[in-house]
Parts: C-alpha cells; structure tokens; sequence
C-alpha cells in the first residue's frame, strides 16, 4: 500500500473518537495483519468503559429488526452505539431485508453510530477473536454501548456471547414451535429474554412458556437477578424502550451485586483463550510446509492420531512462541 | 467406580462391534476422560471405512426427520448405520418432535443402527473433539455410513462439517423467506442440498432460488462436481432414496477424481486443530490456579492484554506438554 499509516498512528486518533481510524484497525485486525497487534495492546489499556451487550438468536428471531431498533433507543437516552454485526443473516452482513436496509440508512449518517459488519466465512479459528478486538476499538473510541449481534449457535457464538456483560436471547413466536433458545441452547446464557414479532397471535404462547421454562431453570444459591421476559413488535414500534431499560438495569445490577467482576473474570477467560487458540492455529498453517503436511500424511495414513499429531505440532511450536513473542 | 472396565479393553469390543462398549467409549470420550486417550489412538488405527457423512442446516429445516429417513434408506440398502446428533433442535438430543420419536423408536431396536446424541451446552471447547471420536469409534465398529447431524451455524459446526466426506444441507421452503444455507453461510460447503417438506407449496421457489444460486457460484477450475438440490418430503415419503444415490454418487466422485485425497487432508488438518485447541483449553483450566487467576486479573485490570496473556499462557504450557506427553 503507497504511504500505508502505521496502526500505531491510527490506534492514537481511536482514542480520540476518529470513526475511519476504527473502521481501517477493524479491516487490519479482519486481514490478521500482524503489524496490528501493538496497536490492540495500546488500544486494550483505554477499554473497559463501555457496556458491551451480546445478541443472539437463531436466524429469523429477527434480530437485525431488534438491533436497529435498540440503536434508536440508546441514541435517544443521548448514548453513542456500536454495532458489530456476525450473523450472516444480517442485514449488516448483507442477507438482508430491504426495510431494515433503509432504517439503517438513517443510522449510518449519525456520527454518534458507528455499524460494521463482519464476516463469518472461512475465517480460520473462527469469529470470537477479531470481533472482540473490534469491541476493544468501538470501547476505547468513546462508544458508551456496543451491540454484538450474532447467531446463538455454535461454540463461537457462545464464546463472543460469553464476552459481553449483557446477553439478550431473541426468540419469535411460530418459529418451527418450539422456543429457539432451547433449539440454540442458549436458553441459560441469557440476561434478558425478548419475544419478538409480540404482535402475532401466538407471542404469548411463547412468553408463557418461556417464563415457565425460567422459572423452573431457576437454582438456589444463584444470582438473584430474574431474568425478564421483554415482548417487542417492530410492527407496533413496542417494547424497545422496555428493553433499553431492561439492559441497563442489567448492568446496574452486576456493579451493584459485584458479578460485574466474575463476569469480568470470564470475558478474560475467554479472549485468552480465543487468542491462544488462533495463534495455534496460525502457527500451525504457518508451520514449515513440509512439516505440517508431513504429519497430516500422518494422520490421512493413520501412521499417527489425531491427539498425538497436535501434541507434536504443540511441542514445534514452542521454539516459535520463544523466537517471535 | 467399582471394576471399572479399562477402555483398552473396551476399545479391543469396539473392534468386533460391540455397541455397548462403542456407548461406554463415548461416555468416556465426553467426561474429558484422560485414560480414554491411548485407546482412542488404538481405535485410531481402525479407522477410514466408513462414509461419514455431515447434515446441516438451520434448527426447523427438518434435519432430524431427514435423518431418520435415511437411516431407513440405508438400512435398506444393507449397511450399518450410526447417527451422532450434535443439533440442540433434535430429537436425538431431546427438544423432539413425538413423530421422529416413533420413527426413532424402531431404529433403536436394530442392531445395525447406533445412535447418539451429544450434549452441547457447557462443553468448553465445542463439540467437534468428542464428537469426531466418536465418528473413530463407530467407524472402528464396522458401521458403513455415519451421520453427524449439527446446526450448520458457527465455526465448531462448520469444524465439524469439514470433517465429513460428503456434506448435506437441509433447506425448508419458507422459513424466513431465505435460503437458510446462506443464512447459516454454508451454501458452499454443501456437497448435496435438500428441500426438506418439498410437499408444500412454496418448496418450488426455493428450490429455484437455489439453483440459481448454485448456477452463479460455480467457479472455473473448481471441482467438475455440479451439487445437486433434491426435494424430500416426509409427509409423501419421498425423496429419501434420490437423497441415498446423490450421497453414494458424491462419495464415488471424490474416489474417482481423487478428491477424496484432497478431502482427507483437510479432515485431518480441522481435527488436529480441534485437539490442539483443546489440548491448549485444558491446560489454561488446569493451570496452577494462582497463575491462571493472576493472568486473568492483569487482563480486566488492562496490565496486560488478551494476545499477551495468551503468549504467556502457551510458554507456560510448553514444560507441560514435554513433561507429560
């Protein structure tokens, strides 16, 4: 690239709110650009201001509808949102429909909002990492809440669910009858419960079950936190408010009772290892060619399993871990 | 537990067929069962028979009753069948529908037919490690095809995907007025699509769309495989057969071009990524506490950030894996 600016620079005019500086480190970190990672570092000591909340839901719960929405209402409580955006389903990421396209349009063109979506194929260790990396720049560059929204399936998603502060669990009534959060098995990682699409006849079926599910969830010895159940209508332009207020009170919650701190425990548990991962990953397919499709032969010829061919790539790995960090 | 049966010798049963042991191996493999190791890389050895064969698609596209019928199909064509459901929504897995139960129900009963389910929540790590295990175990035991059945959404779903010979994805007309594979962002991992309750009205549509789809993301260069889109319904019976040829004739594809090579590379490649991943999670967990919980501190107190506590993390693992394996 002809007089490339280094991260380092860019990481400098983040922390002063500068929106095309985020948006080029959130390519860099997409790209895996090694140059990068200086820059995170630097850009990690100015986060932790901002209450990241996670959204998740199988596809057709209607969460790219929820999210826009929720955007207006943050922005109207006078708060500056970011919107990472990792379900392909998405309208952010593209498989959209047009009304939300054209909601969004009105966003985009507010400085105070600041939407990117990122790509889910063929990403080699997954999403978790360099969404939560854009999370860190969206947080050190003043956004005081940050949207992830994802499909509340697969370890990935659970782990980038993992690392925010407040997990919404959208479900729509209908959707192949059954309450999605179970289908996605994310019925107990939620901190708030949304039955979307309220105005269809059947919303309160699912509210029902979903609370009577709750209730019987609930443990002795837990957070005393009651996880509520927020019914929302794009149609009737309900509910959105109720949910802005129930996330916050969320969030109360947690500095109140102190969870704010296990909650923060398992945010690091996980980035660590997010990123432990990718870099065995990367050391992996970076390994000495040779190396690496000699041990797959290995493997494909059933000379070597599986375990005992990643504890040989592990050990090669070592000398590497020394020479280069 | 009292005489407990060491999985060597299970391991020596799973060789002649024995379904009891191969359901003990995979109790074992799912409990992180650390003796459980040297018999899997015994098991190891015995496998690369089997068809395995992976069937995604968003929950409420029908992949559990798709399943069911072509263990029917198969069954027919006189071949031992295993399904490992690894799909929340499944019946396998309990959120059921009573139809697929009593389907299921005569399955049970026939000796050439094992099936499991995988639970998914809570399992640090994902799901692709023990369930690819357990994929050895059943190949080890004789069975000709097996079916892993998992939500095609997430990266430890698509991991797992990668690990198949054949892939299937499951789309129903309708739902949410979307290709779900594009939805999932596995439109291109497919291999064979189907159109699941093809009886309904609107299943032309979809099938269309995605031929049409199909037709624009063909590249020059790629495989001559031209992947076919088979409409299926349970409520006419139909379907389920054409479904069987398209998997046998993708299978003899692979063999003829040679794919198949390619193929097993990167089934090798994604499961020794797995277990390094795994490998990397246990150790972090099982790290002397003390350590662990000082570098997670310096992580939420931003004295270090998340890729340096990884680095820290792998050098500390590094005696590890030398003193242990």
């Amino acid at each position: 690239m002809i007089n490339r600016i280094p991260s380092m620079e860019l990481a400098a005019r983040v922390s002063d709110g500068n929106l095309r500086a985020i948006a080029r480190l959130i390519t860099r970190v997409e790209g895996g650009d090694a140059e990068v990672r200086s820059a995170l570092a630097e850009i990690y000591k100015c986060t932790g201001r901002a209450h990241v909340v996670g959204i998740t839901g199988v596809p057709g719960a209607g969460k790219s509808t929820l999210v826009t929405q929720l955007v207006h209402e943050f922005r109207a409580s006078g708060r500056k949102v970011g919107v990472i955006a990792i379900d392909p389903s998405s309208p952010f990421s593209g498989g959209s429909i047009l009304g939300d396209r054209i909601r969004m349009g009105e966003l985009v063109s507010d400085p105070g909002v600041f939407i990117r979506s990122m790509a889910t194929r063929g990403t080699l260790g997954g999403l978790a990492r360099p969404a939560l990396d854009a999370v860190d720049l969206l947080d050190a560059g003043g956004f005081d809440v940050i949207l992830i929204e994802t499909v509340g399936v697969g370890q990935d998603e659970v782990d980038i669910v993992r690392a925010a502060h407040t997990t919404v669990v959208v479900n729509a009534p209908g959707l192949g009858d059954d309450i999605q959060a179970i289908k996605a098995g994310v019925l107990e990682i939620a901190d708030v419960h949304v039955v979307s699409k309220a105005d269809r006849p059947d919303a309160n079926k699912t509210i029902q079950e979903l609370k009577g599910m709750l209730m019987m969830s609930l443990e002795p010895g837990e957070s005393v936190w009651r996880v509520p159940v927020v019914p929302t209508s794009s149609e009737k332009h309900s509910g959105f408010d109720e949910l802005m207020v129930a996330i916050d009170r969320h969030r109360k919650h947690l500095e109140q009772t102190d969870e704010i701190r296990e909650r923060r425990r398992q945010i690091a548990l996980t980035r660590v290892l997010k990123v432990s991962e990718g870099i065995v990953r990367d050391n992996f397919v970076r390994d000495s060619r040779s190396r690496t499709e000699d041990l797959l032969n290995k493997v494909t010829h059933r000379e070597i399993d599986p375990y005992g061919a990643a504890v040989e790539l592990l050990k090669n790995m070592k000398e590497r871990i020394h020479d280069e960090y």
